[in-house]
């Protein structure tokens, strides 16, 4: 039975995301028959979550790749980057709000203890400085334990999502809470290397380079895009983890490797780079940037030439 | 009194970066008179610790800044980018490696439960699970806060510094634990605006650029240090909190903003970019890559032209 | 009966260039099955020779594209450029050296008046001050003209050629003449457009630019042959005669179309140009440079990566 | 007694230069206080004219540069390249057209010969194949020496100019001729290595580039005046003439040496080229394209940084 992994437990923001993903259609027909639905596959982590498809324990995992707080999630790029190759096929971004839950019966002024995820009570802090004055933050390991340990009688409220409130027979305090608007996470599915979806014109390409430690490498690399028009929309170094001071990039760029000027982008990188990764081409929907140019004018002078009518 | 902030409590491996950079002598003089050593002015965070700072209730403050294995401290890049602006003016390298402590007359065979920053409990998370297994982790909201845990009797064990164990009179189950060699961070030491220490040949410049959203905006930026053989160390990219999407670049390079190659890529960045944050020039101790060349002759050169000698 | 046409007249350095091009083979078949042998037809001018081509006056044309000492020859270019397209097949390149000759029992000390070519006089100017001072230059027509002039008794001696010498029964009173060591012209064949001859390892490639009036806009263009690693062995500018100060630009560099990267660099130019004329691609017998890299493997690896093999 | 030699004789156009550049006030005060006007040396070359400033024979040259019709001057730009430094202080552009001048009494239907330089008579060819068909023509060694040989008998008409023909006594048989619209010639003021005249905001500064035979050099050196918004307005190569196929790079671009950006560029070629020389900032009157950036600003962004005043 097909699997898919996600960082659990149930009720969490990527549960949310792999739902959607599902809803919207966004997931590969299997190369098996099977037509029995995807089966969600909680995880402990992230890493665990893609370690599950690189096992073939699970045909895909959803996992959190951004978020426009935070930035990038370290430990998906750095598990995407190892190990056997892994392949993203679609991405959906969620917009990101906890709700503030819960038992029954307790009201605000009851509330002395805030069990929350380190990584959420940075996001909620000004308002429970606001709205929870004088309680103390208890550490939760995720934001459905938030709300698990609410439900069993270990703090007051939990910092957590709808979902896990409900699932947790909890009350909403409030909802749609969090300090800074417009915070939203992307996520990713990702499987084992197959053929990329189909090109649609809103399409998004990454990969990760290693490069020799020359000075300009980098630009170099940057420039076999940037001289083809391609919109780099994303850059992020990582360590090597092996020296400080030595890095792999991310890059992130408008279009597919079925389009043209993406396809001789790619093949320059790997001319150039000591290592590039290919990490997918897939559909985002809206376009992401300034769509690749299209070179069939360009292609069909230079068919020309090589058969004498200029 | 003059003082300087950290993330604290006491006992923080951010503290013991402070005390190294006191030791060293990297700290510049005051602009008083007063004679006093700086007192440590412990803070709850990173951010907490450049507040000091920006509001004068400290003269400095050490926070880390880069980590091998996790990357960038986002906390401390965005700050830095953000609000008044400060100056780094010092650099410290820590190898990372926890003790593991416990009460005395806790053998490893007693221990049920470990308390642990989440950052270090991933850190020695291999380690745990072959010493010490079938422990259950609790999360503690530092280092030194998880020896004071198990001090109060709240855990068995705890994932900690050498220094906070030995204030917290507990002992040392193991010491230098750390899954992966080679982890370590990088502190600096952040100031107001000010004249940046005097080159040394041996320095590190770095910049925060915000680009206009233009393909290749990116890459011009960094050809103006390519071009003149200046060395990028480093390149992150971090979210601008406004728009999932758009970002702004912290670079390092190798150099001082006395060296003239270093001085006219300043210049230049300026001219190129919607806005350049100066985050300063300082020495490294070792040359953290290739230096900038010298321009001593070319300039020689260049006066002979405009004296009608060449 | 088809026809190669050369700046004449007969003896000419152009008609040695030609009689060496057809007997190395290098002359591509005809379309017809005509199986005589090119006839030559001489004309007044390296354009004219081009314009009997472009007439369909003649099948071929050899002109001379550069000189060692003079650099290009700019009438070719600019034919080359301007109306309808034509093509370069093959290339060869003469030492250029002159003989003097005399009418037979004419002793140097006779000589008063020396006929040459204004070209050729230049390239002989030493030798003829140190072994014929105090004589007097009148001017040729060409260096065949020269001869013939001598012939004609209209001067005591000729720079000219051993061919022509040879026809119009001149004796050489001095051969292998010439003031500047390794003076060599490059003649190249020219034709319609048709298929280029075959990639053979060790080519070359021409166009001519013609770009928008922007700063940078040449630097990008090169730009595509230098990240591709494209050898540019010449650059040319030449005015476009409509405006003092607006230039179009020829560019040969190693390579043949049917290189992969050449393919993709012509493609960038055409799409980055505002026009591109594309002069041919054609055996330079030995490599003129750095050849092309070759883009196989990387060829290899995109396929993979396009059906799920990484 | 200061003199200005010129590429005679009398009534060539580069003495018609030579009287504008005077006129204009454009040559730079001799370092002597001697009043006496400059005394105009013709030669029998261009090439002569400028071994004369070099022979301190003179103190200045006029000599053709670029002509919008043939291009660049290559006995010029040899010349500038090579032996003791030399440079430009001025530049004045000239209209072309001929006088074509007859002995007085002399009809159109009386012309049986031309005598004219070859450059002269392939600019007015079609008008001379219009007008005086069935006319011969006899080469002439200059402009002047055309009218000077229709003043001796040698021919019936000249292509000439305007003040030969006066010179000569011949009367204008036609004015204003030439074949192509807008053709004009670029005459610059040599003189021996001085301060440069005065930044006016409207300047030209010219280099010849030697570099290194990679693959990259000349896109690489170029790049260093794109970076900076620097506008080249001419590119021209020329054979070393020690080896076909090796070129040196004459560049002009808009701006002085005392502009900052081009004194930034300057020494950015001389770092990287194997031999950069200077030919010379002088001013152009009108712009000759985008002027270079100023760096006021950004140099007050700089001072400001090193002052701890960001």
């Amino acid at each position: 039975m097909p699997g898919i992994a996600y960082l659990g437990p149930e009720g969490t923001f990527t549960e949310a995301a792999l739902r959607a993903i599902e809803a919207q259609g966004l997931i590969p027909p299997a190369e098996t028959l099977d037509p029995s639905p995807l089966t969600p596959i909680p995880t402990e982590s992230t890493v665990a979550a893609l370690a599950a498809v690189r096992a073939a324990d699970a045909d895909y995992a959803v996992v959190p790749i951004e978020n426009s707080i935070d930035g990038s999630v370290s430990p998906t790029l750095d598990s995407l980057a190892a190990d056997a190759p892994l392949q993203i096929f679609a991405e959906l971004t969620l917009e990101v709000s906890f709700t503030i839950a819960v038992r029954p019966a307790t009201a605000a002024g009851d509330v002395r203890t805030v069990a929350a995820f380190p990584v959420a009570a940075a996001q909620v802090k000004h308002w429970l400085a606001a709205r929870l004055p004088k309680t103390e933050l208890v550490p939760a390991n995720s934001n459905a334990a938030a709300a698990k340990d609410v439900a069993a009688g270990q703090a007051d409220a939990a910092v957590t999502t709808a979902l896990a409130a409900q699932r947790y027979g909890l009350q909403a305090l409030a909802g749609d809470v969090v300090d800074e608007a417009n915070a939203r996470t992307r996520f990713v599915l990702v499987g084992a290397p197959a053929r990329p979806p189909k090109r649609t014109g809103a399409d998004r390409t990454s990969v990760v380079l290693r490069l020799d430690n020359a000075p300009g490498a980098l630009v170099a690399a940057m420039t076999e895009l940037a001289i083809r028009d391609i919109d780099l929309t994303r850059i992020e170094s990582r360590p090597t983890r092996t020296e400080l001071g030595t890095y792999m990039f991310f890059l992130d760029f408008v279009g597919h490797i079925d389009d043209d000027s993406v396809a001789e982008a790619l093949r320059a990188l790997h001319r150039r780079c000591a290592d590039v990764r290919y990490l997918g081409s897939w559909p985002t929907g809206e376009v992401a940037g300034a769509v690749p140019p299209p070179m069939d004018e360009a292609t069909a002078w230079l068919d020309g030439l090589r058969e004498g009518h200029p």
